[in-house]
This record gives C-alpha cells, structure tokens and sequence, in this order.
C-alpha cells in the first residue's frame, strides 16, 4: 500500500472529524431576547469543542510523525489504523454527549458522559499504541519513538475516566490538561 | 484522466462517508438520571457503525489496490467508480436505519431496515466488480486479481439480505462476519 | 497558485458535497410496522439523491478536464474557481428541497423547490462556464474545449427551470436526462 | 512535518468547513402551498451563507500564499495552524445563528449573533496574524508579506463586531464588504 494514499485517506478522516466537531455546538434556543445569556450557559460545548478539536489536531500530528518513519505499510498495519480512525471519527457523539449532559444533566448523567468520553480517548490511544508498537515490532518504523509521551496518556486517560465517573467537571479538567501537556511537550523539548 | 486525481477524490468520498457514520450516533434522550441505560439500550448503534465503518475501510483497502494496477483511467470507468463511490456515500442511510429499528421498532421494520442495508451492501460490491471487471476486460489492469474474495461478497451479502427478510438480528451477525472474513482473509494469506 | 493545491481543496469540496447529500435522506418516520411502505413513498428523494450524485460527479470531470489543460491559475480565476465551488456546495439544499416537496408538498410547493433546483444548476453551470472562458481568454488553458456539450446545458437547465414552474415532475425528467446526457456524450465519443 | 501533510489537513478542514455552510440553509417550514415566501423571508441565510464561504474561501487563499513561501514548518507552527483551523472550523456555527436570528430573532438576539460572528472572525484573522508572524519571525518565510491587507482585516473585523452590538443589519454590512475588499484588493493589484 503506498503510504501516499494512506495519508490522504487518514488526513481525511482527521479534518473531518475535527470540521464535524461544530455540528455539536447548537442554538441555545433561549428566550426571546436572552441569547446571550444562552450562549454563556452553553459554556461547557466550547470547551470541549477546544479540547476534543485539540486531541484530533494532537493525534494528527503524532500519526504523521509516525507513518513519516515508515518504510511501508502492510496490511496488519491498514486495519490497525482503520481501528484508529474508527476511534477518532467517533470523537464529536462523546464531545455533544459531554457538553449536553454538563449543560442540562442530573450529576449521574453529566459524570456517565464524561466516562464515555474517558473510554473513546482510551480507544483513540489504545489504537495509536498498537499501530506504532506494531510498526515497530516489524521494522517498519524507522526511527526512534517516544515512549513517554504514550505511557502518560495511556495512564492519564484512564484515570480521567476513573474521576468522570465520580465528577465529570474535574474529569473535564484533566481532559483538558492532558490535551495542554500534549501540546506543551513537543515544544518544551524544542526549547530544552 | 491522471489516477491521482481520481483517487483524490475517491479517498475524499470513503473518507467523508465513513466519518459521516458518527451523526448516526445520537444521544439517547433517557429519562433524566438514566443515561448510562440508554446509551446501552443502543448497543445496536455501535454494532451498526463498527461494521459499516469497517466495510468502507475494506472497500478502500480493495479500492486502493485495484487503483494501484491500473496504467490509466477512461471515461466509463470513471463514471462507473462514481457509481461506487454514490454505493459507498449512501452507506450512513441505511446503517442509521438498522441501528434505529433494531433498537426501537417492530420486528417487520427492523427486518426492513436490514433488507435495506443489504441492498446497499449489493449495490457497493456490484458497482466494486463492475469497476474491478472493466479495468480488467480493457486490459487498463496489470496484476492479477483475487475472484475467490470477490466470489464470496457476491454470494453472502444476497444471502444476509434474504435473511434479513425474517430476522433483521441473523441479518447482522452475517453483515459483521462479512466484514471480519475480508479482514481475515488478507492477514490469514499473508501469514500463509 | 500551485495548480496541486486548487486541486485538492475543490476535489475536497467536490467530494464532501456530493456525501453530504446522503443527509437529506432521512427515516421517513412512517407508523410502526410500515417502513417499507413509508421507504418506497420517498423515491423522490432516491431520485434526487442520484441525480444530484452524478451531476456533482459529472462537474468533477469536466473541472478536472478544465485544469489538466490549464498552465496556471491566477487570482481571478482562484476567485472564479470559489464561485463554482460554492454553487456546487449548495447542491444538497434545493436536493433536499426537491425530495421533501415532491413527496410531502402541494404541487405549488414542489413546483417552487424544483426552480430553486433548477437556478443552483444553472448558477453552477454559469460558474463553470465562467471558469473555462476566462482560463481560454487568458491563454491558461492549452487544449482545445467542448463548446457543444457546455451549450446544451446552459441551454437545457433554464429550460428545465422554466418547465419546473409549471410541473415539478417533468422539470426532474429532464434534470435526470440532462445528467444522463452528460454521462452518455463523453462516451458515445469516445465509441465514435 | 512535510509542507505537503499540513497542506492536505488544512485544505481539509477548509473544504470541509465551507461545504458544511450548506447545513445552515434550512427548509424554512412554510405554511402548505407558500413555500417562495418561506424561501425569500430566509433572504439573511442565504448572505449569511455567501460571505461565511467567501470568507473561507480568501483564508485560503492566503494559507496557500503563506505556505508556499514556507520553507518548512515547526511544531509551533503546527499547533499556531490548528488554532488557525479551529476558528476557520467553527464558522458555521456563527453563521448559522446570524442567519436565524436576523430572521426571526428580536433586534437584541440579532446583534448578539452579529458580535459573536465578529469574534469568530476576529479570532480568524488573529490566528492568520500568528501563524504569519511567527513564520516570519523564525525565517521560515521567504518572501514579503503583505502587511496592509493584513491591518485592515485587523481594524476592520473589531470594528464591525462592535457596530454589530448596535445593529446586526448594519454588521453584516462590513462583513459583506470586508469580504468583498479582500477578492477586489489582489485583483486590483494584478490590474494595477
């Protein structure tokens, strides 16, 4: 498979799942007169707008530096990325379930939202794992790889997810901050 | 017609539809204080977008590989690629349809719902192998081809779809061990 | 402006639009234990959904026609480019239009959905006409150009349009034909 | 990162964004049989639509402009992009509560949905302004750049987002024009 349309495919998905990301933010459909006020309410759907956003451009950037190290792909390594497209497509229903709930939710369902969002991170960093601990097992891969960055994800995310399930807001919190160490990391290396 | 820009376009397609399969995936509206039941009453949705999400990145898989052969492109066959491309775009349809009737409707509309989704699963491998024949009868083809794997998606989708017309729940099975076989087989040859 | 690029951004929109069209096709909410029936009441939708695929599919070829013969692109015709996109994203509104006033409307209402059909098709033809005139007038584009095929259809779409007005069904007919004639032309040459 | 990855997501995105302006245009749910007027009374969606995908248009244009002049991007770069992105992203969203309440909201609404597309454009320019700077701050760009075109988006958007707080009609105005001044000042340029 050439890696050229490999790209264009995952590329694909990527944009589109962050470009859906708006649907979820809706109307307030408030009072007549009271939009304001409605938009501010709807706090909770711009932040994890920004964060879900955030994760997609994240992962996009770690995906291209991955497959930019690989020699090829075989067919093992295309299902495992379909896996991890699959994880990403699905981001925007957890983001809308977790702003809705946040917004209008009894404090079971806004934390049961944020647990669902916790389990799609999960399977979005499972699924990265696998496609580059694959990659590498069979030389496909190149050059070195950063173990760090993946283990505290891989630690991180679960845990948020625990926390959700007790209080979506500072399971939210966490969510965000991992999105901002993610961010915060590649640069502080640049600098360091 | 230059092949990159028909796979461009192509990849856009496969791309957008498999993403467009989350806006299937719709907030439950439980009771207040019962998300966590709805979202599990809806076990059907996930199973439906799992499957249709894997069978668009197969027939990508494929897509790319009978593209790959190719020394060029003619008119009908790009129009006869447009007519997979319109089997595979309207894939979100009926997997919204079969996700909601099996969750919600009488058996008679959920048996309907997956005749439906058959039908479009037809219509994608009939429009695959008339693309997949043309480039091979205009010698536009240089490798060979795997009739076996083709064979097979030609005989089972008609059969799930019969199915389907007495039990939408048997239908599914079949359509998700389609699914898994076409991922097998490639992985199962390799090893071989 | 790199031609590469305008490539992908317009096969992007292309792409995305003619996708997008499967959102306009809906559950038809029909009562419990009639789908089937309530499914084969919307095949004005059907229609419209095919139609609107291979006229999007169609203006995809042509415009990739357009630019293999195109030097370079200069800012006017970036701009004249963004028109036609724009017409061309804007298909799947008078699509839905048109199915949803076919099936549910009185003929005055599927009358005025099917004009509304008609000017987004004659909007993208004058675009793409403007497109293809203006690269000639500058020397951008290097072969030769169809004037025939283009003038049936600036001629047909406002006929059609004309004809909606009056008969939202046989103002469909020709839309339908018109799609079929641009499929059938660039192949019966290709025979000839 | 290669230029080539980063151009393909962004191009995304953009394409994306633009066609999912259509979203926006909604049936207007008129009574039986006055489906024109419903269509003409929605005159704001369709302006709203036009300048929101005119806008995403000239962004791009100029994101090209500005990459082709790159010669390679940084991560800081990268995430200064998805910034970028983010707020091109979230266009339709404004859009789509500017048309809505400038049709059917009170005056308050009206300018509350005129302020808010301001931001969004604000937040557009600034995160262009970022990515340009920083660009040409660490040598990455070759080439000169325009400075006052760059300024009077600056001036203009704030201004127009603050005359909006007053009246949305007259906003939507210097939006339209802003959007106008930006295809007609390179197209003057070229002429000049």
């Amino acid at each position: 498979m050439s890696k050229a349309r490999a790209e264009a495919f995952s590329d694909g998905v990527f944009a589109i799942a962050a470009t859906l990301l708006v649907l979820e933010l809706k109307d307030p459909l408030a009072a007549s007169g009271h939009l304001l006020e409605g938009l501010l309410r709807q706090w909770p759907s711009y932040v994890a707008y920004a964060t879900s956003f955030a994760t997609i451009v994240i992962i996009w950037v770690n995906h291209h530096a991955v497959l930019a190290t690989l020699k090829s792909l075989d067919l093992p390594l295309l299902f495992l990325n379909g896996l991890l497209l699959m994880a990403v497509a699905v981001i925007p229903f957890p983001t809308g379930l977790l702003a809705h709930y946040l917004q209008t939710g009894p404090p079971a369902d806004a934390n049961t939202a944020a647990v669902v969002y916790g389990l799609s991170a999960i399977a979005m960093i499972v699924a990265f794992s696998l496609v580059s601990l694959y990659a590498r097992s069979r030389g496909l891969m190149q050059a070195e790889f950063n173990v760090v960055a993946f283990s505290i994800g891989l630690l991180l995310y679960p845990l948020a997810t625990i926390v959700s399930a007790f209080s979506a807001q500072v399971g939210l919190v966490i969510y965000v901050l991992v999105a901002l160490f993610y961010i915060a990391l590649p640069l502080a290396r640049k600098v360091g």
